[in-house]
């Protein structure tokens, strides 16, 4: 049924049940004019993320189950990046009324399904018409013993990622190629091998993990603009250098195929492409991790070694608000 | 200078200069990829609400300052219905990249204004670039140390208002009419008598104001949509009836001046125009307090009743997202 005919309050009146929760810490979820909580511990985490049509995502390439799922995972993302644990999350939806109330629940379905994974309760928010396409802000709450900054990373660290990079990169421009052949994509029967479909998996619907063990970590940030980007970030906020070694970085067989098929470098989308969700971090070079050591904290310049050893110097390029000219 | 030119990381340094705290329970502000906070009490309020271009607001009538006076009204407006102190504020925006950096600084001047007045921090968002117009979403942090609900109200109780209704909705209908006219508004030298002024100015930059005293109150909520809706949410959530006396609304002079020039019915503005940001609220009728006794909790069913006395049954009619033809 059309939003038109179900309206506001009705809306809600569903999303309230399906996102109801029984967990002792929610005083007041959905339906009143705050969500209201009982903080167990003294310290907490908020981020806020919004995700616009046309700007970071396109509906004839994602579901609306992805979307649910990503908005939440890319907010889950930066609260695992400052060591903290998830807990509370809150939508606000802009959408045109034209809009079916399954396609919503359908949003919602991809959003309780990473809630569940990782323990977080759907609080609140505001539901709206919008008359520019759909409009996603998720605000998250979380709690952390310790938190981890951008500003702590120290010479002599080392650089560290906890998994591969540039798949979200790669796998939107698949999507992108798509599109321009105008296929109607499916992702339950896609035209596409395996191995480009898990580097989409990897764009629509991101898997942020959290570090177990933040002992001795001295800086964290998590990859959504890209990795040159974000260790700048990290270098700027710290006030330090950094070296990276490009035959460290780890890059997935997936996307070294497909690159190569395409005549394309694949190292490029793994220094610049972003959205991969993986963990940046810094500690000292000892510290025992499985995650993979790319480079060192130096004291200043920010350089690309290359398999002869040429060192480059790099800047902060990767995917920048009002100056990258294509959407993601 | 235009969005495009700055960019997303310059603008975030910008506004991160603008909105530094000295707070003590702000250990994080805006800059990493969460904010985080020291939290005094154990029980803390959440509210996020969202703003559209075309549907919330029209940059036709208002200022960047005032819409950024109003994004954050409106929350702390929440959390005053919730008988709580507003805290900690956080803005997602979307910009079209066309935008000059100017507006932006505006439109958190105006935040800053009102920020600073109720005591309110701004501790972090999400900026980036929009294809389809200004979007804003807020969420606002606050404290309570009693929380009340909209679910309290019981039998026999008193209905209160803390201001005149109407105001609001009537200074959008007359802001709908110069625009019509192709009027150019500006808010300095304004081509409309201070009394149509004060209306449109209840419009675009709402003053919410708390409750000093909230013993003995049942519960609360503030008019955003309508009394007659608002009204009705209390009814729902408290599983009771009501009866309201249309004399007994308060309505300015103002309201009542420009209705009858009009030819139009002040009550018609007071009973379903929405935005006054004004408590309603339900406590025994003996309660001690400056706000205005509209009418009484009953066990069931809804009722207006006139000046001669005739009882006519009320929906909830409104301001309802997806229903409602015309935007705000």
């Amino acid at each position: 049924m059309r939003l038109s005919e179900i309206g506001e309050f009705n809306l809600i009146r569903r999303l309230r049940t399906l996102c109801k929760s029984t967990a002792k810490d929610i005083v007041l979820g959905i339906g009143d004019d705050t969500a209201a909580i009982k903080i167990a511990t003294k310290k907490i985490l908020i981020t806020s993320d919004m995700l616009l049509e046309g700007i970071h995502f396109d509906l004839s390439f994602t579901t609306f189950y992805q979307l649910g799922y990503k908005v939440l995972a890319v907010n889950i993302s930066d609260i695992f990046a400052m060591g903290g644990n998830p807990k509370y999350f809150l939508l606000n939806i802009g959408v045109p009324k034209a809009y079916d109330s399954k396609d919503i629940h359908k949003l919602y379905s991809g959003i309780m399904k990473i809630a569940k994974k990782f323990g977080v309760v759907v609080v609140g928010g505001d539901t709206c018409a919008s008359r520019q396409g759909l409009v996603l802000s998720g605000t998250l709450l979380g709690h952390a013993d310790r938190i981890i900054m951008r500003s702590g990373a120290r010479e002599g660290d080392g650089i560290f990622v906890t998994g591969t990079l540039g798949d979200s990169s790669m796998g939107l421009m698949l999507l992108k190629k798509m599109r321009t052949k105008n296929w109607k994509l499916r992702t339950s029967h896609f035209p596409v091998p395996t191995s480009q479909l898990r580097l989409i998996k990897r764009h629509l619907m991101p898997e942020p993990k959290p570090l177990k063990n933040t002992e001795g970590i001295t800086s964290m940030i998590d990859v959504s603009d890209g990795l040159l980007i974000d260790l700048s970030h990290i270098c700027d906020e710290s006030k330090v250098g950094a070296i990276i070694y490009k035959e460290r970085i780890p890059v997935s067989r997936e996307l070294i195929n497909t690159a190569e098929n395409l005549g394309l470098d694949p190292i490029k989308f793994a220094l610049t492409g972003g959205e991969d969700y993986i963990l940046l971090f810094t500690a000292p070079p000892e510290i025992k991790t499985k995650a993979n050591r790319i480079g060192e904290i130096i004291k200043r310049g920010r350089f690309v070694v290359d398999s002869r050893g040429k060192k480059t110097p790099f800047k902060a390029e990767g995917y920048e608000h009002f100056k990258t000219v294509n959407s993601r």
